[in-house]
């Protein structure tokens, strides 16, 4: 049996750890002896992992509350410990050896950006110095175009993934400060040249730049910000940073062409789309993850996980983003809904519903995304479609992949707030509503 | 007297330099003794340099023609020698001690590109080769739409001044061949996103890429490449290189924005023209001529003398692109005609006539430049006022003075072909009617 460490919030706790992980076995081990007789739970560990969310003594009872790991979709629960067993007086890692208990249902507890909030909050204090200093220019409209989008609300988790990185990895220097800045200014410069190329009205709850000051000046402004992410590079002087973040910013452009290029055929297979997203989004997340190890110098096996992390989050990034556009469930959100259905996009929900629909079905989808069918009634055909098919929780299914993936491929690091924070990041953006 | 070498296209030559340069009084003294009669010839050499463009002995007659030199509006001229001396058999060099000739004017030659075109050629071979390569990409609308621009004739100056500065310090090496291809990228990315911004529908005479491909395209393709420009910039490894291209390109887009925010502005001042220019077309010029320079190693001295050429030679390029779109005299351009005039863009020549009108005349230029007269009469109108104050010719003026300052930062060189070359490049693009 192996012990991972305290659980943060329950002072009585007994043995648990704080927090099970995926894909090493260890909460499977600790379930296996915690709680042997909870044939539900014992089923959802089989399946995949099971999160900890509280645990707490009381009486000689062990309370333990579970959250649901990635790849399963049932609830959470409570589990009530009968006979936990201590062999001997001292700390509970070494004492407890055996315990059965009850299981029952309890209310989900989604998982939040919180940790990896609190992690990154004072790096992201320096990185946002960096950004409002580097986003000034001698022609006002520049800082003005610049912080309409960069104030707007956006949640600047790519520059987070190279803070929470390096943190990671141990890095003690202040060099990611800039390299985190010029990884958001890239994207914010790809946020702005999006908004021209799909006629965006609005972009986080707000009207988009290009409908503020136009497309001409929201283009420009991109070009600054994208020159600007280079000279901060350049200052900062590692050439290796220099080639994975051109390399990346050549791949982001190569995937928006082919969005494009895709856009209004209906015959847009998944690997396509695969391709697409991990060009414009996740080359990115990758990049932003792996700069964190390239700081520390700490070899290629350290960016490479990094750089999966990344990778894998982005695309189940970009998968939850296109699913909550079609997610009847979903909350009100900053992007204007139904824009991807209205442009012709062909997201996953899409080509599910495509796919399995009748030939009546098919006929409404190669109408609507050759761009014949754009009403409110439209959209409303086109998300109970989606919904018949299940296609939205389909394409959460195959984010949830991703991001099991980018939660496994940190497992090389040693546990602890960092890996914590970067895993329920994971967890956050699968099970998000906006 | 001084002899600096044979002049290549006579072979009865006797004595005179294959070109006077201006500023270091190297044609002063050659004149001075050739044609010591000849006053309004050394009028002309007296007010700033005068190019001698062919010469021949004939019997016992020296002929030479003269073109003009920078800061001199005067024609061209033939001195017939009357008694030039040969003190002895020999080399003419060392033979000839006196000469009188009669000079009569000759039709003008205008200086061409040739030279630089000579000097660069073998080099561009192998910059064009990777410009090739490197717009390549699996997604074919890429090339596609990089290949509609970059095929499209343009003179791709601006990777000749990297060459041309190179060959002028006496670098060797391979190097300046993909940062001059970096430096293409980076102008191509901007033109692409220039026909965006202004809505352009001719380019170089061909149909701008936004309007066969859409802005969306053509948006994403500059970005493309603009990342393209990088990659190959972390390849050669240079953080010099990278700082001066990554603050150029920064700036170029200050300037851009700057421009649009004084669109429409009929008080802008030929200081704030001049600004935006400095930025929007010379920081380019500069950074690429600097480059040449930074490869050889050779010295602040040497790079920054490039990079004032380069400067100077870019201001007066923009002045004349902007003369020519009003000169009623110009040949059919690529550039789509009045383009300026109906985007109510503030170059110099209107600034000029707008500063010089009467009262009604500058009511006229006040709804132009504010959009409300665009019509062909109105162009027409506008080219005739610009006629009447000669605004066209001051704007060449303006330009002269820019190009000499050019020809003179480069004077710390040795003279040769590459200086040479230059030179006439920047007489070229000050003369030029295209």
């Amino acid at each position: 049996m192996r012990f991972l460490g305290q659980f943060a919030q329950a002072r009585d706790l007994l043995l648990l750890p704080p927090r099970i992980g995926r894909g090493e076995g260890i909460g499977r081990l600790v379930f296996a002896h915690c709680l042997g007789d909870a044939e539900a739970l014992r089923q959802d560990v089989d399946q995949g992992g099971v999160d900890i969310v509280d645990a707490a003594a009381e009486g000689g009872e062990l309370r333990v509350a579970c959250g649901v790991g990635i790849g399963h979709r049932g609830g959470a629960y409570h589990a009530q410990a009968r006979n936990s067993k201590l062999a001997k007086p001292g700390p509970p890692q070494q004492c407890v050896r055996a315990m059965t208990a009850d299981v029952v249902p309890l209310p989900r507890r989604r998982p939040t950006l919180d940790p990896m909030l609190a992690l990154t909050a004072h790096g992201m204090n320096a990185v946002n110095a960096v950004i409002l200093e580097r986003m000034q220019s001698d022609i006002p409209l520049i800082p003005r175009l610049a912080g309409h989008l960069i104030s707007g609300g956006g949640k600047r988790l790519r520059p987070m993934l190279t803070l929470a990185g390096a943190d990671l990895v141990g890095y003690q220097g202040a060099r990611h400060h800039k390299l985190a800045a010029a990884v958001e200014f890239i994207h914010t410069a790809t946020l702005l040249h999006d908004d021209v190329v799909d006629g965006s009205e609005l972009r986080r709850g707000k009207a988009a730049a290009n409908i503020i000051f136009g497309n001409p000046a929201t283009v420009l402004v991109g070009d600054f910000l994208f020159s600007r992410a280079f000279e901060l590079m350049t200052e900062d002087g590692s050439l290796k940073v220099l080639k994975i973040l051109s390399s990346a910013s050549a791949i982001i452009a190569e995937g928006e062409v082919s969005q494009l290029t895709a856009q209004r055929q209906i015959e847009t297979s998944e690997e396509r789309y695969l391709q697409i997203i991990g060009a414009k989004t996740a080359a990115l997340f990758a990049a932003a993850s792996r700069i964190g190890a390239v700081v520390a110098e700490c070899g290629e096996r350290e960016e490479q996980a990094l750089d999966d992390y990344g990778r894998n989050l982005g695309v189940a990034f970009q998968l939850v983003d296109d699913a909550i556009d079609y997610d009847s469930d979903a909350a009100e959100m900053g992007k204007d809904r139904g824009d991807d259905f209205r442009e012709g996009k062909m997201t996953l929900p899409v080509i599910f519903a495509y796919a399995r629909g009748t030939p009546e079905e098919r006929k409404f989808w190669q109408a609507a995304i050759a761009g014949h069918r754009t009403s409110d009634d439209d959209l409303a055909e086109a998300i109970a479609l989606i919904g018949k098919y299940d296609a939205v929780e389909a394409t959460r299914e195959r984010a949830r992949h991703f991001a099991a993936r980018a939660v496994d491929a940190i497992s090389i690091f040693p546990d602890g707030k960092a890996r914590a924070a970067m895993a329920e990041a994971a967890h956050f953006a699968v099970a998000r509503g906006y």
